[in-house]
């Protein structure tokens, strides 16, 4: 399955091989396909799996959920594996039926770790019922994956090594508009690191 | 260009040939590897061009300008063309070099667009100087890129044609975290359709 992942985030769907793969995972093709009579099959198996990104952890408070999500998401984007995601998108995007239902399910998984996320929060009083959260969750994801999307290859590792800190900034941007205005952003002066 | 545009962004790096390109663009393999000896060096010069997204507009508000700039986002990125910056972006990421330049151009290219515009905002005394750019930009991006990414593939032309709407929620969410809260988000009832 890491191999499938590893080999689909690499080159993409359109060289994404069964012979790819066995020679990656360094197993015989015949064993591959006696499981994986297709690459489509396969490729379900290896991101069904990886599409459950930790989901967001309940750490007590909204603030500190957020910056724990944003930083595992930073995490999670900087690491090689994580690029599969992004390319599932991708590829759905340019028209792979096959990827419709991952694409789905990618989605799906992501919208109700968040919708939880404010839940919980309208439970401790911390938001007002009836909080939207879906421009909340795009502008939260979005920020983290363009800020690892703007790194530069050779910066990586090291801005990875310092998730806490690149990730602060942008939870507390979201929470700001989410909570209505500046009460909201790093007002307790903690860091997440 | 818009061949080679189409073929890379159909198949990504890993299978992109001047064979395909010629083939898609209809001419002859001669003539294109006269002009491009390599791949890399057609990729450069076609996604050089690209990378030149419309610049954010001067519409003589910082709400204005974050609205037309998220539009105007939203439809490249729901664009069959748009998903070539995306490709690019997760490309470089993967540690191919030959990325690293055509990345670090796209990058400074959207940054640069969004200071201009925040700075233009100070000018016009609707931000305090000093105002961070670089989360709110991230934000913005993020939030709509997201948004797109988010939209099943099938429902890609209907959300495209109703950018506008799509695109004012995400623009005024990072608005208001920018300008201290509720009092930015939506608070003249206007619309950007």
């Amino acid at each position: 399955m890491a191999a499938a992942r590893a080999e689909y985030g690499r080159a993409g769907w359109a060289s994404f091989t069964l012979d790819g793969v066995a020679r990656r995972a360094g197993v015989g093709k015949a064993a591959l396909y006696r499981r994986w009579p297709t690459k489509e099959r396969l490729l379900a198996d290896a991101i069904g799996e990886h599409a459950r990104l930790p989901a967001p952890a309940d750490t007590g408070s909204l603030r500190g959920d957020a910056r724990a999500l944003a930083t595992a998401l930073l995490d999670h984007f900087l690491a090689p594996s994580g690029w599969v995601t992004l390319r599932v998108a991708v590829d759905a995007a340019t028209g792979l039926e096959t990827f419709a239902s991952f694409h789905e399910q990618i989605v799906r998984a992501h919208r109700e770790g968040v919708a939880d996320m404010v839940r919980r929060a309208v439970e401790r009083g911390e938001l007002a019922p009836g909080t939207d959260t879906g421009t909340f969750g795009e502008a939260l994801y979005g920020a983290v994956l363009v800020h690892a999307m703007a790194v530069a290859p050779r910066r990586r590792e090291h801005v990875r090594e310092h998730a806490g800190e690149h990730a602060l900034p942008l939870a507390d941007f979201a929470l700001a508009s989410l909570t209505g205005g500046a009460d909201a952003a790093g007002a307790d002066g903690s860091s997440a690191d």
